[in-house]
């Protein structure tokens, strides 16, 4: 039912890469190796180019990669050369601050449309955005033709949302409610789950305490 | 200089198996094997298995794992048998919307300090807790034994406030700011990047469309 696509750990890696790229070319670099890009991103040479091929032909013998290039081919990969709306479901205290996240515009993510549940904030505006009421997701997501959602309600109130929004043709969902989404196989959801980056860092602290050598 | 420690990927399964031990133990279950543990979470019952003997000899022939044990030993091993003190840094929208996370004290995270370096805001509190001035860092976190620290400011402040927070003694940084840190070997940060998560989206919508096959 999908085309075929690259692994999400492959693609992570295309971000970063990205990224890399752009802070190349403010400090007006136009060319890099694998090599470099693998040692400022902790990667194999061999790891970047098996990567960078699994996009396109990229690189140019003897030159390496072409900077602006590479940065062009692999936003277009990753669907970043253009802005993208996205629908955002609970206006809590995470989602006004979702609102108000400037990185967000920066990188071409436009929230187009807000719904809540609470009928106390239906006609309310956060940044220009009318809040409105989760009945009219259909509606609304349908006829502006957004593709992109973010969740950011109760637990108990998400897998409802996410039927509302994949029945209005959302593909995509960033997850910010501590449950598992049950969506159709060619929708994708990423969850954002705080404690667990937190878990990361209780356990290197923890690991540090055992090992009882905590540096200079 | 350091412990040897798990590979964060092994880590971060630690934290899925926690969190899938747990649904099994409210829904009455009292054994599970690695069969089982592996088709809930999409892993190979053989990456189950080395991923939980890495860290001890949990299982019983014949019986598979005890799911209280076995939660319990994992708890241990990531750190999380315990509460931990946080110190939050920028108390903008995104670290008010933090600071009243529910999800944080559910799973023994307390946010324990906060700091903002904008004059205004010292000496008010958010959720009982007194904003004081990122020139404090060093003495409130030395006195109050906090290892783990959010930093939630914007990107060209980062790199001083996390300077702060290890010289006082942090170990474990989760980072809102949209940069890199550059902390001693013996820190861990771990980076919370939005639009990265949104870019996985957007390459499989890109995907979807590129393959022109939607689906029902």
């Amino acid at each position: 039912m999908r085309t075929s696509e690259l692994p999400r750990a492959v693609t992570y890696r295309l971000s970063l890469y990205v990224r890399q790229l752009n802070a190349l070319a403010r400090d007006g670099v136009t060319t890099v190796s694998s090599n470099e890009l693998g040692q400022a991103l902790g990667l194999t040479p061999a790891q970047v180019r098996k990567d960078l091929a699994s996009v396109g032909q990229l690189g140019f013998p003897g030159v390496g990669y072409r900077v602006a290039l590479l940065a062009a081919e692999l936003r277009r990969a990753l669907g970043t050369d253009r802005d993208w709306k996205i629908a955002l479901v609970g206006v809590g205290h995470l989602g006004s601050a979702l609102i108000r996240h400037k990185g967000f515009r920066e990188q071409g993510f436009v929230i187009a449309a807000t719904f809540d549940k609470d009928p106390a904030l239906h006609g309310r505006t956060v940044e220009g955005l009318t809040i409105r009421p989760v009945e009219e997701i259909g509606a609304v997501v349908g006829r502006e033709g957004i593709r992109l959602a973010m969740i950011a309600v109760p637990a108990e109130a998400a897998q409802d949302v996410a039927d509302r929004l994949v029945a209005a043709g959302v593909k995509g969902i960033l997850n910010f409610a501590a449950v598992g989404l049950d969506v159709r196989d060619d929708v994708q959801t990423s969850t954002v789950d705080l404690s667990m980056h937190l878990e990361q860092l209780t356990y290197h602290v923890t690991s540090l305490k055992r090992g009882g050598d905590h540096g200079p």
